[in-house]
């Protein structure tokens, strides 16, 4: 299991070498999936992009975002009513293709909620933050509702020295305004990787989660939900974590990966 | 000792009756000062607003705000470079008209910061959420440097139903991005009451604290800081806190105003 | 799947009616589980308790605690040195019955904290709080490791009106001075519902999560729980959410269950 | 102005030099005071306990702490009932020594509490934390009412290596156990420097809050406090503050200091 970001690429692109990990997996005959807590964007939207990368033979099903759990929980809790978002269209329409209708905040109106029957948190662009972010704050205080956030991430990187705030930070701050805690998915919960799980056991049969390998480059995510779930777990340095701080967070979190790499291609 | 929103206007305009009351007080040659959390607009827009709304006779030494705090300890703290602050122009120029050039955020080049020297949380308008906020996030994680917030509200009324994200929201979003504290001015802090104190012993002398009645609408704010400041409390009920949760607010809290009365024209 | 405290059983006894619905499910052929985020007791002393209190006929399997939980994580994660624990011997024994040593913060020695290599948080009795808790702030503090909490509940009634502050108060207090956070296991953690999950398909083959019900009291754990894990929820009224409560806690959480009982022999 | 704890002594007892300082100062016609957030000893013990450490000639009138803040507030606010307590007898006394009765939590009856009209966290010492503190939990889940905190301090140090968890680390635990806040007073609060801006007033006429140095050994609450309030503020690397991180500390926190020096000798 791999995690995507920081690990398979970076904002600059794939990660060097990659190409040649992800081939000699599949060379030796073992199996892998990526787990990528990016929840704006679908499988085939993942694909594609990776493809655009330089890495043309991921398959669809080698491919488990967050938002597959949150769509997943979406289509069996919530069976009428329309689902208000927050996010750009096309991450609604992949996590809310399911038979339910969805809108967006802007189109929504105020006094007229009662076909409103959750809340999703999909992303950080595609919406104007002055007045949709107010406007959530106000549809949530009129109409309780489940509020689903997709990707805890309070932010990402965008450059090598700047970061962006992400949907996990948005939803945090409507948290705070409603002193509300809403329904969070992706790792470190166990979800992604008993998806993962039961996938390969469903592909190759009986397998020792000590035969399965988490590798990621956050401690928090990767290695906290990997430990937790009872894989081996490998820290990469070739994201988040930087190797001159690696030692130091892995010691005042107490999040201890079993094995560490400069990168997926050591 | 009056607050302002709430107590002498709220979003529909004056409170009933309110002109009768400081017409009173006056008649009575009793002294008054309003106590505002309002940071984004100085003494003299307070009073033109005021006079708008029909209250024309109140003077400019009579209005204190939270801005005025803020500005105060900037004077004295920040001795060189630039200012950078979110908010309106407007409010920039009346908190930040010391010697002292001010910056928006987005005029910032995040590249060359060397010049800026402090930045301040004025206002939730002004500027472009979308990109400011990320900017401002970005600034603080380069250079670090004393960041003050003028008022902590976290949010405000904008019609009997709706809300708004204040500027305190907004800080304390950027303040979990960055996992840190801002230096926080407005009542509950004392300063404002100190203020107006040292303003009224200046001019009537020598003042019993039991003498002064600090009225409010809010328990966190003018009620809390008002008993730990030493003065007498009274909770009006016709701004944040309404009449059917005044009880039990006030015991869960444990926060306890002298008085309580509909409206400050009781 | 069943939760124990408040479904099962109260600080009274076993709640009215449970024997039969007990003796119901086993004669339908129908099989279930009792998941309990009490990790100061090992399985067989629940049974034992279980039995006291005229359950007699619990198997061992049958029950799953979130202790076993912390167990597995310690004998795969901690290869070497001594685990430090907060709680009762008895508690200590069952979950660190690894080939491990442990020792009680009262016997450890500040001066000497090379050997310790993960602390444990147990349980709220068996220590003494001046002394003890102070202790493993500075243990935690001289020393970076691994630190467990079996059990997040931050309290347990002890009676009708009254509550005692759990391990995971104290825990959480520890959290506070050193600013850090533990590594929490128990509901609404997957890894119970993913355990008991795959026992059951390793005795009865395949199981759709939609035929699996998930009772319990408490949304934040038993029914948020399930509804992430997937299967069905019933929340019952005969523990920690009291019947007039009930419907503007669901709301304000937006936590659903699919059903709601007065009690799980309805 | 001079903190108490890490300027003028610390856990081994006076910082060395001191004696001659405030010869100095005293030979010099300036005037001084001790601002301590320590609540649980009066002005004479601390008065008394200075003399024992070697520091004889300073006066009560130059010792103000922030029980004595508490003190009155409890005096203005709370005017019939018994005020009950967590601490030594010793600091319930000078505290709660109007007119009102006071009650340590061990003799509180929980089935009784008509009578209970506040609640106060005094120290650390002075109860047995298994059953007061959760004695203390229940007292407050039965009954709504002003909590107080006399020193928000969570740990103090013991030794040079180890802390202890003080009152506000107890009362912390209480309020996350409560989802409350409690009122707090001392050091950042404004209320101990005005109190001795106040007496300094009184006694030498008009000063200029410029001709006023607070000396503290603690970012967040000496230096934070005396910025706020508008004297000019001196950072000792004698206590809390250890001098390879002071640089850092500054500049991450955004807290200032006009000066900084090794110890108030230099």
């Amino acid at each position: 299991m791999l995690d995507s970001y920081g690990v398979v690429k970076n904002h600059k692109g794939l990660i060097e070498g990659v190409q040649k990990t992800i081939e000699w997996i599949k060379a030796e005959g073992k199996t892998f999936r990526l787990l990528t807590n990016d929840a704006s964007r679908s499988q085939g939207q993942q694909k594609e992009s990776l493809a655009a990368l330089g890495l043309p033979n991921i398959e669809l099903h080698e491919i488990i975002t967050s938002g597959m759990m949150a769509k997943h929980f979406l289509e069996q809790k919530i069976t009428d009513g329309k689902i208000a978002y927050l996010g750009t269209e096309n991450s609604a329409e992949y996590i809310l293709q399911s038979g339910l209708q969805h809108i967006p905040v802007r189109e929504i109106d105020l006094e007229d909620l009662d076909e409103i029957s959750a809340f999703v948190f999909l992303d950080d662009e595609g919406f104007d933050w002055n007045t949709d972010i107010n406007k959530t704050v106000n549809i949530l205080r009129k109409k309780t509702m489940p509020v689903i956030l997709a990707n805890s991430d309070k932010f990402y990187p965008v450059s090598r020295h700047d970061v962006a705030v992400a949907t996990g930070g948005i939803a945090k701050l409507v948290e705070t305004m409603l002193n509300r805690k809403f329904i969070h998915f992706g790792k470190p919960d166990s979800q992604m990787f008993m998806y993962a799980y039961e996938q390969l056991t469903d592909e190759l049969g009986e397998i020792n989660k000590n035969d399965i390998l988490m590798v990621g480059d956050t401690l928090d995510t990767d290695i906290l939900g990997g430990n937790k779930f009872g894989v081996k777990t490998m820290l990469v340095l070739s994201g988040n974590t930087r190797e001159e701080r690696a030692q130091l967070l892995i010691q005042s979190k107490g999040i201890i990966p079993d094995f560490i790499c400069k990168s997926v291609i050591d």
